[in-house]
């Protein structure tokens, strides 16, 4: 495993910069890394997921992601003592802005996200795992949008939160500010799968490989047609997915997977 | 607590008027008072709640509405033989718009409404349950859209249980007509929580009293986004979301929470 | 039971033609017959299917549709040996929206439809009980979308599975791969109930029977209905219902539905 120091602007608490960028073959893991503040979201540290996620979009050589954090907590959300430092309603919807635009290209990356949930993660840092695609939580792991415990509604966590769970759900979270542990979290629909702490590398690993073993041609263009069809009517999701799927269709790796499995062997993707 | 008897047209065959307003501090209880129709939608009943709501709306001393009921039924949806005594189209039509618009009415009221679900709540009764922004169940109540039972379909419970439920469900319980216990209920998503009878009120106060503990000016302005932030694609969603957050962040409120959290104290607010 | 033999184009590899339709009183069962294709979606059945869907669609003694299959499999997807047969994108796209026509006209019957699924249903086979109304499986049953295994990934099913079941249930199903016992696609929202095999049959007929005790006229008008709302916002879907359940007061059978429950008699549907 290479560790790759991409952050230019080392955090001056923090040990090192405030988001590590680890290579380990096809899986580059993101991990922030301002454990004292509990990973807040600082302006810079949004800098830095904003980069590096444009970064990787562009590099065919990374074919999961995963995102991770350091210290007891996930991610405690947007860094309030940096807000409360800029009283200005200008300034806070350029960083609400900010924040939503690393939210949207985690969508848009062609590289599917997994969070890798190891604790808390509140408000901001509950919408990050809400958005990465894939989701696995340690057991001690909780979470929350809380901000309406502080007097600021997670309104831009509820736009990723209200696509992932049940209308009441995201209604309960958002108005109680409830801290939920990660059982429930699951149960909601808000993770994918709860493993014992000591077992949560293995999982996410186990995610992740399952998806590096597919056609990276066939999984970024799946990404795409699968949130641009969610914000489609039926019939124009079916229009889209149907004119995508042929184009898929043409694709060496189809050819090359249907044939494999025709013949009983296994497939050699050349991920094109 | 006090009792406001808001209702000017007392049903005669009702012990008191057909919608009874009580106050308790913050929370305001509205409870359907029609128990031998159990409770069915009357004209007059839907029009009783349209003015409730309405002044609601304008009175900021309410922080939470309670819709409650009474007798053995929570609510059996429209009144049939009201119905029955009208066959005319444009009456349906009227009659169904009048309460579509109070259902939206409860939707963009400023403040939470919490369903206090008793007993059997059917048809349009169902659909409050649906509509309201919270529900706590009696483990003896019972749930269902049963009109196809009779002959009528329930369409516009169906737009209220079509966006609480995942559409298996509610496909099943619109053309099966089929009552549901309480617990099932909960598990699909139309009821947040199901508590035996004796702590219904309990855990309706406890919900309503988490609410009360927050800043009343973030939570109206969150009930607002957040429902106009689902009717909008993705991007759209983030756009509206980042503004009104920024909003936020310059009420009173925010600035004395996020202050109070930094400085691990109480925050006092002041609703604004 | 009449067994009506619809189809004329027998697939010589099968016994008997592709698509069987089988009629017992109100109920129409289409079965899926090429068992040692596992039921691939060829063009030719696609084709039989469509006809039958559309024959059914202006049949008013067909009340209830079963969507079943003969052999191991309920259905494994598309035809990967025709469709390598015939390597072209224009030919894909046909294919494609063949396919995606047929679902849409699944979705346009006035007749609720329900899936039997008694074994493996992959890929465009899982869209297809995804797509049906309502769907009971045997807990011998599996499913998944399983495209992305031979380098197709599943953008047409994934357009269903996405309607059906949460996000990230969806994103893990479509891109592992993985295949999940009938119980886990039940508590997904992909199927509504899971019984034994032997149990089978008898719960798709309870299921059925609840459906045809109904009066057509409304059972269809909701369907209809019910799927034109999903496609709005809240407040034209409000619109939408409002109107037409006004509409559906008009009905013989709301009146007389009414009438029955009022008098505690049996209602006496004409179906109008």
């Amino acid at each position: 495993m290479s560790v790759d120091v991409s952050s230019s602007e080392p955090d001056p608490r923090a040990d090192g910069p405030i988001l590590l960028r680890e290579t380990s073959g096809p899986v580059c893991t993101l991990t922030l890394n301002r454990p004292e503040q509990f990973n807040a979201l600082s302006e810079a540290l949004l800098d830095e997921l904003q980069t590096s996620l444009d970064a990787i979009a562009e590099d065919t050589s990374v074919r999961v992601v995963v995102l991770a954090a350091r210290g007891r907590a996930f991610c405690a959300g947007h860094d309030l003592k940096e807000m409360r430092a800029n009283p200005d309603q200008a300034y806070y919807e350029a960083l609400f802005k900010k924040c939503s635009r690393m939210m949207l290209t985690m969508i848009r990356l062609p590289q599917p996200v997994i969070a890798r949930v190891h604790g808390i993660a509140t408000a901001a840092g509950c919408q990050l795992v809400a958005t990465c695609d894939l989701a696995v939580a340690s057991s001690a792991a909780s979470l929350g949008t809380s901000g309406i415990n502080v007097g600021l509604f997670c309104m831009t966590p509820g736009v990723a939160l209200a696509r992932k769970v049940q209308r009441k759900d995201a209604f309960e979270l958002l108005f109680t500010g409830d801290i939920i542990p990660a059982e429930r979290a699951c149960e909601l629909g808000l993770v994918n799968r709860v493993v014992p702490p000591e077992q949560l590398d293995g999982a996410v690993a186990a995610l992740a490989q399952s998806i590096i073993g597919k056609s990276q041609a066939a999984v970024s263009a799946g990404k795409r047609v699968f949130y641009q069809q969610l914000e489609l009517g039926l019939e124009a999701a079916y229009e889209l997915a149907s004119v995508e799927m042929a184009r898929n269709m043409m694709f060496h790796d189809a050819g090359e997977g249907i044939d494999a499995f025709i013949g009983k062997r296994k497939p050699v993707w050349r991920h094109k």
